[in-house]
């Protein structure tokens, strides 16, 4: 007997994206769907996936348990954003008008707007405003269904302020439902003290901020933007290189804008994802797509920086490369919270089908993260991290644009969003 | 004295979009910026709009008067949407999934799917039914903002059903907040029925239906889909100088697929508007430019049929055009009910300007349906329709993607979405 503390009964139609710990090609169409479906747990874990005569045969439920009913409900893993810069002040809404009304972004660096405003932002307020808000915007992850993230440092770009962004992290693991792996991403940006030697703020990253992060534990994965006017090649490869070998995981920004062989240095090193990809050229697409190393497409960038240029998802996918979808949450060039908005847009602008879309969003998205073993499908052994929503089938969580149709978000086997809160 | 039963005080923001009766060129660019505004009304009705100074000297206000803190809010006027197919059955989430995998639309049409699947899933359900699907669409577009809308006809392309939808245009009236103004589209579509004679079915609309109709007085507006494959260009002369007669106002869907004359026809006979608009030559464009008829711009469309072809939005306001935005909610190539979400398309997609989009999408909309002088903008006199949303300024209306900040809606003096309902 299955003993459970927690039931979601009779949901119509649950999407479990169980499987493999990763999907590729084949299995990137495939959702694992289940009809009337009823999902326990225990503990915060799941127990049980499988349909109602199944569940009376083999679960015993103890007295307190709660049961919820989910029958016109479609039911899917929490969504993972598997990259996010969620830890900074101020917005960029000015230079967003600005952008709008035709100005360069040589001439919006020249007034002194760019991602600079923002390290000055950061930088400029305390460890418990930087919380504040970054509670804000988890609470409107969580109601969007977005139930793990990734999130980087890297608008501090100097001790104080480094630190600060992950120790904030850190604390918003306790404070809120939604889980949070950290990256530190010092390797974000050359900062203004240093523009003119990047090789002593390298040095500077190696020899005393990477060791400190790692010794103190603040995060699991480092980051670096590689592009001719922040990292170069050989800067990536010395930093990949160094973070490597003091145990970090290593993922990298690669071909967002310039590709100078970034994808093909994260493979070469085993990164375990690289991330971007608008520009990959054809030898980096044919080493990343035989390589254990995911692709992180970021396609609000595209919309938010309102180019036709886009990763090339469907050829990714298509040669066998593990696709994941993620927010890139920032305020320059992707202000969004959503991931539902981030899989429509998987759908509409990159020729993802609604089935590869759900599975880059979950399960791929965990395994991008190294928590394939945790979060991303429903199924047994993993955190019980499950939606409703108030839709006809999974199909319509591509098919009706423009609204959230999170009803109940279920983490670690606690409703965290109610049912009803939303009438959309 | 001025006597109000209703304030919102303290809006950190108010867009106004007030000014003239529609909206060109350098008037696009302008929204009536007012800080730390304060709206009064009586009897839904606007009556003041000004500062706390001056609200203090000459409103008095009723015993029983409404206050509504706004502070940290943005006002705005309540989204006006154009041009909807509201009073459909049915979806077309199939037909979708299949247009993802690669189907082309005659591969659709040969399966039977495609406009046909909507008029027989609305010919089949009740007056009843169908009431209770719009009812629940209708609570959707008020949660997201959208207080007033167009609504056509043209998925019963009979007598009975097109009544049918028409009655329950005017039955939903009364049951909740939304203003509905109804359209009938008898020539959304040649009716199975009458595939080998166009020229029966356009007799039968010009002597039957659309003098019934217009005598029941259930429908304002007559609309005509002006495409090769639906009513020609003579076809829809023939059409449209009949409903003019018979004393509706005009609205051509033209230039959507093929360019075949439909908008330089709107012009000529002086239609309210023309819509779509994707294919529109530079003859039709200059025609449209210099006219008083409305350019309503869908861009849902381009996105959800994932066509890189959008209307010239730009160049329709630079060149003069009164240019309104809507949903086209429909099932089959705009399943979107989010006025918000249409204003970002036409900033992201379309190269607008967030004012522009905001004039599209408020006062210019009114004017497409002939409400210029009832909603549209927050002005003395009009319709207390006001929303408030829970950003820092206008421009995060377009800035933060893929959430609604909507907190209250107010039509027509009455709170009909309650602040704090959403915490997004």
């Amino acid at each position: 007997m299955i003993y459970a503390d927690t039931v979601v009964a009779n949901i119509s139609q649950l999407v479990t994206c169980a499987g493999e710990k990763f999907r590729v090609k084949k299995a990137m169409k495939e959702v694992g769907l289940l009809e009337k479906a009823w999902v326990a747990g225990s503990s915060g874990r799941i127990v049980f996936v499988g349909q109602e005569n199944d569940f009376r045969a083999r679960v015993s439920l103890s007295e307190k348990a709660r049961v919820i009913d989910a029958s016109g409900l479609v039911g899917l893993p929490g969504f993972v954003d598997c990259h996010t810069h969620l830890p900074f002040a101020g917005d960029r809404a000015r230079e967003f008008s600005l952008r709008i009304a035709g100005y360069t972004y040589q001439q919006l660096a020249e007034m002194g707007l760019g991602i600079q405003t923002t390290v000055k932002a950061t930088r400029s307020i305390s460890a418990e405003e930087l919380e504040a808000i970054c509670l804000k915007r988890l609470e409107i992850m969580l109601l969007n269904g977005t139930t793990t993230i990734e999130a980087k440092s890297g608008y501090g770009l100097n001790r104080q302020d480094e630190l600060k962004q992950l120790l904030v992290l850190h604390s918003l693991a306790n404070r809120q439902p939604v889980s949070i792996v950290p990256t530190f991403m010092g390797a974000h940006e050359i900062p203004p003290e240093y523009k003119s030697d990047h090789g002593l703020y390298i040095k500077w990253l190696k020899e005393e901020m990477m060791p400190e992060v790692k010794q103190a534990n603040l995060a699991e994965f480092f980051d670096i933007f590689c592009e001719p006017t922040v990292f170069n090649l050989e800067e990536t490869r010395e930093l990949a290189v160094a973070a490597l070998k003091l145990g970090y995981k290593l993922k990298i920004h690669a071909d967002e804008f310039v590709p100078i062989g970034g994808t093909e240095l994260g493979v070469e090193l085993g990164a375990r994802s690289v991330e971007h990809l608008i520009n990959i050229t054809p030898a980096g697409l044919e080493k990343l797509a035989g390589s254990r190393t995911a692709a992180v497409l970021l396609p609000g960038v595209s919309f938010f920086l309102m180019s036709d240029k886009k990763a090339p998802a469907r050829e990714l996918i298509d040669r066998g490369a593990i696709v994941a979808l993620a927010s890139d949450f920032n305020p320059g060039s992707s202000n969004l919270l959503s991931m539902l908005f981030v899989l429509q847009l998987g759908v509409f602008t990159m020729k993802m089908t609604v089935e590869e879309a759900l599975n880059a969003c979950t399960i791929n998205a965990a395994y991008a993260i190294d928590r394939q073993d945790e979060v991303g499908s429903i199924e047994v052994g993993k955190s019980f991290d499950l939606l409703l929503a108030g839709l006809p089938s999974y199909i319509h969580l591509a098919y009706e644009l423009g609204r959230n149709p999170v009803r109940t978000v279920i983490k670690q086997g606690k409703i965290v969003v109610d049912e009803g809160q939303f009438k959309q």
